[in-house]
């Protein structure tokens, strides 16, 4: 079987982490290369914190910074939930990885262009790389072959009412990629909420005896606390699911629903105001995630943790 | 013990129909007034539906039509879901019950200035009348014990994705009386979806044998097909649980919230921003309904549709 | 020639006492009420400030306090240029006219719904009373026979950089009347910004050497500094033109445009966006006065003020 | 005197050729380059049109293309004032001159991040290259000496009511413009709509007997006819003005005050909330043209088009 080509865009971040440990050893998945974006933390902690996961397991991956900032708005961080580091919790040695010299964004133009247009996108964090550089070469839009991105919910935000963060952080870039007519597969919290890593689940993986499980451990221990304030009993690893949708999407329940971001100043400001019922009756343009598979979705995470070092 | 005094302001409506039985039957409720509202329909039909159900089932309670269009936007109506005479399904004999002359949002204000402040408002329709009421006389604010009302949503809405028909229908009366700082109850549709008529239910109803459980047939038989648009299976009997609430608030688990209408015109409009998880540290101003007790709440429907003729 | 009939909607203020003092005594017009809102300050304040001008002159007409708040938005006052009392300069005696005892809301509504359909309504403070009474009886849209209002602006605000203060006051209330239907005129900044009670024009009406004439000056003196917040270099009788239009409309200049009242929360709410170039392509709602005959307005101004005591 | 280094970035356009020839061939300015974009036409049109005027006048400039499309919001052009073309009028030889492979967003920052901060940025289009600029490699924002732009408007707008094109074809860009710290000189047109090549001013130009006042003759009398869409007697050269002031700020009167760039969706989107007044009480960002001397203005571009071949 073909591996599946993907660029990872991430924020790293505690399931940025567990994502990119899923992306970069997948026996299905070619890694193609890893963007970071400005999110759970500021670019200068993102862009380390990414790196210094690909050397502590010996991930052979470029690694491109990307925006610093969304496309308008100002910048927020969730240092709520990730610390002051943007990845709290586990310790890494000195870091001498250190990132490609070309920009994010410059990447992304150049290898979209470059592909026969069987690249997939994952953006796991605000999508501002994203949406920069549809804007600059919008001819990209015809060269991506699908985004199945973590973002967004049908239901209930966690950095407002009605928003989730990676939105919220970036409401006009994600209003540039939900309206580029791409299909589109969106991880919102209606599902990613249900990926908890309790307890036992890392034990588990803490269990497996190598580098990653200990990581695993080390950094979902974290969330486990932080993540109480969205009235959740643990941490859930959100953006690893975007990953797994990729390679099993048997493992996801989705519908196919018009998804459109609020633009709006007002309380609902960067909500993914996502049509579940068709009382818009507009076309849909997005497959939402709905529920997932737990045990089988954790029996493939730890499957590809014990592939690592 | 003393009788809950009530006035109920109503969009008669199906569900409005079932809740006006409740509040004019149950022994621990004593019902003021009924004011009347444009909502479901126009008011010129939701009027006569009111008058039509008491003549029918013989209530001694004394009827104002109120507001036929909301304080400030285009008006609205809800005809998928009722019909087109906004209860289609029942069929009433000649009508001879006539409204009181009297307009809805000048018996409010008389009828709440004359009292010693014990009357609980229990709108179930959009909140006109009661915002016309608040502003034109505001001194009737301190005259209201409290307002348990059905509309809103934490989650999902049933007109647009995000917002519930009542307070879409006067997003700016809802304003108005969500930040009247008087203690509310809502019951928004993440509860009020749970109140399913399921066609077992709806034959019990029936076979109590008397008019009262024929009328709930006669109009539910309509809603359990109509109400499938927002996708579920079956019509809720939404306004019934604001009545519900007055007398049997241990039926229902609910959580204190601070709740704010999105007046933005984007498409969040008219949404009910829930804060569930206090993201935005504001002070609670809402107790809102999130689940009940669906066979106590049966019973009680039961009990009472009985004391009917 | 037949008077014109006309109803004062006002929130006394400096320029409509002025406008109170025209609309009185103007050979032309039959002045059937005075209605009163909150506005250039509190109700409590503008209705005194009514009462004691109409004793202070001995006007014999009747006055109605109405609506104490806009009909959504929060209150806001005017106190930097119309002071603590709303009308801070003239000294008046102890009063002992009384308001009526109905309210304004209702005093419109009765009183149009009993008229032949020849009432002109002049509403020189925010609509708040207007577009209550247009919401709580409909009827009386087709009743009124036009509407010709002080606010607005084409151009440049004075309480936002975009918004005027009787607009902003209650945006909702002037959606509700410029989207009616009626017949508008809107005397804006534009226009009324022209109308500067000069030094001289001050003096000159002093030098009439009655009490209105010496009303005049000791009300103009107070806003001939205050008003210079918004740049100007002296107080225009803004409302003052509204009245003027009624009996002399060859003194102004205007143009019919689609106006609508921006109800976005943005930096632009409570702005009348005046589609002064056709640039919508929608149909002109509203006449907007752009310039007036300044001689011939002051003329008539004095040739008013020698009528009173 | 040393010259005042510039880039030119514009959308041309007829006023931007006019522009365009100041900017080339004015003793006192260095132009190191022109940046063009999508705005009065698709930039596939606007391009060419930058490259056609260089070449017939023997412009001796490089030409990027940029930003096809705006940031975030749809794209519009101003077809009805500039035509199909966006340069409707003149005819120009067949084209040899080629636009730079670089991008322009690309360029203006190597050429920023290279320069030591001594370079004057001339937009006079829409904002989509400068704004995207400052968001992909923000530390340019410290590299610019300082912005002089055409755009906006204190009082009326030209395509909406309130919105002048430039800034409502990207509001948000300019929002990122506005908002970045940086000293920006604003003609809106408030000023720039006095600038009107009348026909006098067109024959006087052409009188020059040179190609570039035919060229100017050419252009301005098409414009001279669309204009007039806008309540104008004729066609302006707006952006000519923000050339002019950069080496003759003596012939313009401004004043400095906040400007925000209104962002909300209802009918002021684009509009630059211009607080001329004051009332926000926010520190002034903006330097905004108010008045031209136009005898000085006309004398300085005839002046300079008689250096043109």
């Amino acid at each position: 079987m073909e591996k599946v080509k993907m660029i990872l865009d991430c924020d790293t971040g505690h399931d940025d982490a567990i994502a990119l440990m899923l992306a970069a050893k997948h026996p299905e998945i070619q890694l193609l290369g890893v963007t970071v974006v400005a999110g759970n933390q500021t670019l200068d902690k993102t862009l380390p914190n990414t790196l210094n996961v690909c050397q502590h397991l010996g991930l052979d991956v470029k690694v491109y910074g990307g925006m610093d900032r969304p496309m308008v708005r100002d910048r927020i961080v969730a240092d709520d939930v990730h610390g002051a580091s943007g990845l709290d919790g586990p310790v890494f040695e000195e870091r001498t990885k250190e990132a490609e010299k070309e920009h994010a964004v410059s990447y992304l133009i150049r290898t979209l262009m470059e592909s026969d247009g069987d690249i997939t996108l994952v953006p796991v964090g605000p999508l501002s790389n994203i949406g920069m550089a549809m804007r600059l070469e919008p001819r990209i839009i015809n060269k991506i072959k699908r985004i199945v991105l973590m973002g967004g919910a049908v239901g209930i935000g966690n950095v407002t009412p009605g928003a989730e963060f990676n939105v919220f952080a970036d409401p006009e870039a994600a209003h540039v990629v939900f309206s580029s007519g791409l299909p589109i597969v969106m991880m919102g919290l209606d599902l990613t909420n249900q990926t908890i890593a309790t307890m036992e689940i890392i034990e588990r993986m803490e269990g497996i005896g190598n580098k990653a499980g200990k990581l695993f451990g080390d950094i979902m221990r974290f969330t486990f606390e932080s993540q109480k304030v969205n009235g959740l009993s643990g941490g859930p690893v959100h953006d690893v699911t975007a990953v797994m949708y990729l390679v099993h999407p048997e493992f996801f329940e989705t519908r196919d629903m018009f998804v459109e971001v609020d633009l709006s100043k007002g309380p609902s400001y960067g909500r993914t105001v996502a049509d579940i019922n068709d009382r818009f009756h507009k076309e849909p343009n997005v497959t939402v995630g709905l529920n997932t598979n737990l045990p089988a979705f954790w029996d493939e995470v730890e499957r590809v943790l014990r592939l690592h070092i």
